[in-house]
């Protein structure tokens, strides 16, 4: 379940980082990847995510990034996240080895609870390890501010990790209309085709 | 009322899917065609929507897509759906063979229905066809966090199922101006014109 | 204060309407026009708006686009829109000889004023015209999901018609990379100027 | 900690401005920079702002633009200022000097208190500068309107100047498909890699 390391090119570092006393915790979109099919369209074929990350803090603002831990959101986790009233709360569970041989052996949790007095919520990642015999968890809390600008950018980043995205008028004002009626009928499908 | 399948090259697939006990979901943007006007503008030609499919579960996990019904939401629609609160509902009614000679023989109903605990939504499609002597009735419930997907996607594709996403700045901050004041006169024309 | 009415190329129709008993109403963008500095930056030039147009009602379905009546909303009576509340109301007032010699002989009114049952608002526009002794009023009945419709749209809308949508990052995983720090010192200025 | 003023080819001047009877107050996005890696990546290598302009009024309708004062909202600060709600505030402190044997000479403060009617929020600018010996404060009532183009703005600028807009699915239904998981595989990793 390694991915392999590719070519980094075009790869683009833009996370939202918080830094606290225990851990840091940041926040960055990873795009779906896309397939063309034989009969000439596009699907996506792997889903995007919004990918956390926390790494602990090992001295007075000082963070140890080799002791990172990811938990890739959903589309629909997204969602809920971006759904969460002042005092509302939600709870995530990943088997990062899930459909293969050693399912069940990792297990990641992440829950977002809020604070007592409304003013933000703590992201708490835990991850066990069955295999390594590990149990680690680090805790971020977020203020309303912070959480507001991941409200904001998730809100913003769900569609593009959805592809949807690609659904855009090509603009027509200008030399061509390659959307125009006439040129592709096959936009017409509706409903009424069954 | 068929539509022709034409080329589909270029067409996109990245619908949003939710799988559920009896029927499966899916919502996808489906862009408006343009039409070139003499005058040289463009207008929209035929609307765009948010495409709705619902297919049954024919099994554990299998769905039926060979089963599948459309319901194509209007930017009305969509507006609605958008727009609901946590304890409100709203309904919709499509004849696919309107203003023909079959107008009145196939009804289309969808209904939003929240749960009663407030966790989301019953989707309910129920297509009566008269000629066919069927009565199909599909409900998928839709959870707030997938909810809140739908709400965040369907605004983001709104605008562009609308065409306003050819209402955009050219960059003028790099070799053209099109914009430019000077250049496109016709775009003074404001209220003072009546 | 007549606009000429330039060449139309480039000009997009997709407008939003609603098609009421006594009068229709439609809203589309008017994308601001920019002007080229000396130094070579570019700078809003005339300012964007949201044209609503309203036009009566002559019969069953049937309504009087040579009879219409616009009016243009400002970035910040946008602001005023999108914000209204179930039960919150708001009133502009145009005065389109603003600043000419006819100032104070047509006065427009816009009102917006929501349904004694939360499900939606008044859209009235008023034209008093003392140089043609007229007196026109047109309403149009609004749902809360065409209300919603227009909120959607116009919050797509207004950065745009700020000129806003020019702040746009280049895409510098690419081939270029025109907003580097190296390429272009003057984007480091800062509130640090003084 | 002065920035050299460089070139400004492609500066783009599109603020949203309120002119009140004591002060102005303008709003522009400042985008960030990004430094191209060694592996081929693009980071962002100097965060973007939204900066705050005041400059006071010396006459009616006339204001003194040599008398501005800055202030640069980081995303965070932008985070906290579109969650306010009709009766919350906030408070931000800068100090320019930061980390430069100047720390502490200049503070800056910027207040956003609501009207005790619930009508808008009043922005207080203050700027304490110890070595030229002096004191500022420029308040600039913002009205619920107002604020509205403000929130919906800085919601739609604060992806851009966090650089998320770079995370931007290449359109793959045309020529190119550069997103293909064959072509780009390291957009592959996830939160399986560790």
């Amino acid at each position: 379940n390694h991915a392999a390391e590719g070519n980094s090119s075009n790869k683009i570092f833009a996370s939202y980082s918080v830094y606290k006393g225990k851990a840091a915790l940041s926040a960055s979109p990873r795009l779906p990847t896309f397939a063309k099919l034989e009969s000439g369209g596009v699907k996506v074929d792997r889903k995007g995510t919004i990918m956390l990350t926390f790494w602990p803090a090992i001295g007075e603002r000082k963070y140890d990034w080799e002791k990172k831990q990811l938990f890739a959101l959903s589309a629909t986790e997204v969602g809920s996240l971006i759904n969460l009233g002042p005092q509302d709360s939600c709870e995530f569970f990943h088997d990062p080895a899930m459909l293969s041989s050693n399912a069940g052996q990792v297990r990641k949790s992440l829950s977002i609870r809020p604070h007592t007095d409304g003013s933000g919520y703590f992201f708490s990642l835990s991850v066990v390890n069955n295999i390594l015999k590990t149990n680690e968890r680090m805790v971020v809390p977020v203020s309303s501010a912070e959480f507001a600008v991941m409200r904001t950018a998730f809100s913003f980043a769900l569609p593009r990790i959805m592809g949807w995205d690609q659904y855009n008028n090509q603009q027509v004002g200008g030399i061509t209309n390659s959307n125009s009626s006439k040129v592709l009928p096959h936009l017409i499908d509706s409903e009424w085709e069954r």
